[in-house]
């Protein structure tokens, strides 16, 4: 993930949520999702070990913590950092030229 | 890439160009770049086989146009399509935030 760091602002925010399971975690989080099991339910069907190993890249990169778990439930929650959820603005951009340029993409939920 | 398609715009959008090299190519196009060799020749050190394979997968998408081979120089040339185009919101967002939380990035190019 390290390898080849340049100074150019692209490049470097891709080393940190460039892949599609990152930012649908991101986007679960906008939307109120904050447990393991919730980020499973969602309709792309991430596979468990790649939600593990996103949820650990995020955390070391600073956009989000995780919780201790809760003693009733026995889950840890996940939030967005404030780093995290200064993302909101890309989260929009590319929703808008997903809904303008992708047939069949609806607006789904609310990330506001 | 097309598993797994869900009509979530940011998970759809990420099919078509959620890589990091996706959007390094696409970065150097908004800079001027338009050849194959420009892209080689970018700080990221991109390999052929990616570069290659990013480039068809853009075209597929939509989002680059290809030229026949310049008869005087012998190389292609790689456009932004008004699709590609409508992705400077995107890179804007992806950039101010990575100015603003990543060490040691700096402006480097105008994309405008």
């Amino acid at each position: 993930m390290k390898k080849n760091r340049s100074e150019c602002p692209i490049s470097s925010a891709m080393d940190v949520f460039g892949d599609k399971w990152s930012l649908v975690i991101i986007r679960d989080l906008f939307s109120g999702k904050t447990t393991y099991s919730e980020f499973l339910d969602s309709p792309e069907k991430i596979s468990t070990n790649i939600l593990s190993s996103r949820l650990r890249q995020l955390e070391a990169h600073g956009i989000i913590s995780t919780s201790s778990k809760n003693e009733r439930t026995g889950k840890s929650m996940y939030t967005l950092t404030d780093r995290g959820q200064q993302l909101h603005p890309v989260l929009d951009a590319i929703a808008d030229w997903a809904l303008e340029n992708i047939k069949g993409t609806r607006k789904l939920i609310s990330v506001d």
